[in-house]
């Protein structure tokens, strides 16, 4: 990977940069909006239909934020997920400083059983250079097939960091390899805020031709929710944004100590280690050393908010059932945390003003499968004995 | 509802004029494309990874098609479905002809217990106009919420075609409300045609902007694919593509006797009635009367074409896990023709030139649950108990 000294440093202009050089291999992924759920974002929790995910000693949430919601749908990205932006980058500004010779006679090596895997693998394949991607032996058949059709050699090895880290240091004793990290590095984040410079746009130009708006309307994007697991992304949004206006949160699991970020900056010191089982599997990993000097920074960030699995749950529901838009459970969570967590939905509260606030929420990925949305929402049995598969009996249909 | 003698021909023009008169109130949902699923399509199944859903007997498949899918996703409309088109379009004519203050004093019905009674209700509402829907009292709570959530008057009423016309019948006798039919009627196929006019001027516009396009590739839509029930949608996606040179076929369900369209075209003759259960719970009604009469000209649909269940699934999980893309099971039926009806791909291999054939597929809904969508795929208990949630175990995470 491009030495530290020699990346260009953590600025907006650097990501305005890093966009022009991957521009050509990424997609510019819609925005979405959903009347729906703004119309549930802007109730208070007390007053809601659908009440609140665990129940009615949690619903007596009172904020009631006036609140209109832009997706940006990474999910539509190459390879399902924002990792293709950074991985782009990153192997771009490796090519420029060492040749593409020297790096396709090298290749490079990444440990990874998630997105960041299938990201460098494909950005590998595009310029031609070997990538050997180290997954843990028990990574989903899907995943691992993933990755192999870019073209990635895959070497398995245990799921431990230790065993995983001596098999990569195996990889570039033998090979040469240059090692390209998921999150902690400056390339890789600056690629990954490339997302936040498009969504600006976007809601500027979806509000110039908003027939709906009001002449006092605001015409640009107020806030951005991402997600925090390494940090590489919410560190990239917040870097591209910094200077604008945009106040940026991040939104994480609070499932067995997932919400690192969020404890570690009330207790000012990084959380080192995590072990959570969090059914947002791409946010189960504490917060960079590059990310946590970018997240501590309260110019660059105004806060982090966690949310429950239950939580979680209920806002990729409504992404699904009434946006129409299939992601991970990790990319619900920031959706969760701007529905369901009350300490948020009252700060937005106060920054909100007489038209509102428009918010952007960043749906991270989408690659996953029908089978895990199956376990994760499968009827009880008693429910299954009364519905169909299409919640319906039909007895007999007669044309008109 | 209008007169029949009072409607506009059944032709483009009139559909041009439908949009015009529908467009303040409808969204012009987007157009997603899917290189993946290009590239499966694109694809012989006997060579396909993925092989056929139902197996080795089925995958000797050797149709090569070179193709292009955009996804027209009415998922996204208003309501969740196309049927907020033609309900708009329905209800601005009565009330173009009847008089607004008429219309309202004496309101409309219609029976139905899927889109098309959101559909009327929120045009109703925009309008003012009270609306009365009678549902099978076996409907799935959402839908009735749903339907009741955009001010409708719900009345229940027996599962069979006779009980819900009487209860229809009692509701006009008493309020004197005009029946808004669901698919056999012009006005409702002229008002689902419009989303063919977006599709195909979106397609044009995707095309000019395309990076990747090829001096001599074509500059717009070959072939639309959309499913056929009633027949609403696809007589009025067909009548407003008629002159344009774009093909027109149908797709539908094989399951006990859903694709009644398919037999009645080989038998010559119009099937009144079907009972089939088919998971494509939209497309379960026979073929109207008007719709038949457009189905039947050669000159506007080249022909129709069907798919089995698993095959259906099989579609959905694409359109799912790789388009990212929440749709109902109906929504994938005309992707499935693309995908596995071996008749429909030597069809279109034999029209498809060097540049390949750029295909339109209509998903014409995403009204769904994440339960119903678990009841389909929910995995076995033998594969539950090898994979987590997400797929994998993480043992540790440990920051970089």
């Amino acid at each position: 990977m491009a030495d530290h000294k020699t990346c260009p440093p953590l600025t907006r202009e650097s990501v305005k940069a890093a966009h022009k050089r991957i521009e050509p291999y990424i997609y510019r992924t819609p925005v979405a909006t959903c009347e729906t759920i703004d119309r549930i974002a802007s109730t208070a929790q007390s007053e809601r239909d659908e009440g609140h995910p665990v129940g009615q000693e949690k619903s007596n949430g009172t904020a009631r934020p006036k609140v209109r919601l832009f997706f940006k749908c990474e999910n539509q990205q190459r390879i399902g997920a924002f990792k293709a932006r950074g991985a782009f980058h990153a192997l771009g500004r490796l090519i420029e400083e060492d040749g593409l010779e020297n790096v396709r006679k090298r290749g490079v090596v990444t440990h990874s059983s998630g997105n960041h895997a299938q990201a460098l693998a494909l950005a590998a394949k595009t310029h031609g250079v070997p990538a050997h991607i180290v997954m843990p032996g028990i990574s989903t058949p899907s995943k691992i097939a993933g990755t192999k059709s870019h073209g990635a050699n895959v070497i398995f090895s245990g799921s431990t960091s230790d065993e995983r880290e001596a098999v990569v240091a195996d990889v570039i004793k033998e090979t040469g390899a240059t090692l390209v990290p998921p999150y902690d590095h400056p390339d890789i984040i600056l690629g990954q805020g490339t997302q936040a410079l498009e969504l600006e746009e976007q809601v500027e130009e979806f509000l110039k031709g908003d027939r709906k708006r009001s002449a006092n309307a605001r015409t640009g994007l107020d806030v951005v929710v991402a997600g925090i697991g390494g940090g590489g992304m919410l560190s990239g949004v917040a870097t591209a944004l910094h200077g604008t206006g945009i106040k940026v949160f991040g939104a994480e699991p609070n499932f067995e100590g997932a919400n690192d970020a969020e404890l570690g900056l009330k207790q000012n010191k990084r959380i080192e280690k995590v072990k959570t089982l969090t059914i947002a599997d791409g946010l189960r990993t504490p917060v960079g050393v590059i990310p946590w000097s970018i997240v501590t920074d309260k110019e660059k960030l105004e806060g982090v908010y966690s949310v429950s699995e239950e939580e979680i749950k209920a806002a990729l529901r409504l992404a699904m059932e009434r946006a129409k838009l299939f992601i991970e459970p990790s990319a619900a969570v920031p959706l969760a945390v701007v529905l369901y967590n009350e300490d948020f939905r009252k700060k937005i509260e106060e920054m909100s003003g007489g038209e509102g606030l428009n918010i952007g929420i960043v749906l991270s990925g989408g690659n996953t499968t029908v089978e895990a949305i199956a376990k994760l929402f499968a009827p009880s049995e008693r429910e299954a004995g009364q519905v169909g598969v299409n919640g319906e009996k039909v007895a007999e249909n007669v044309a008109g």
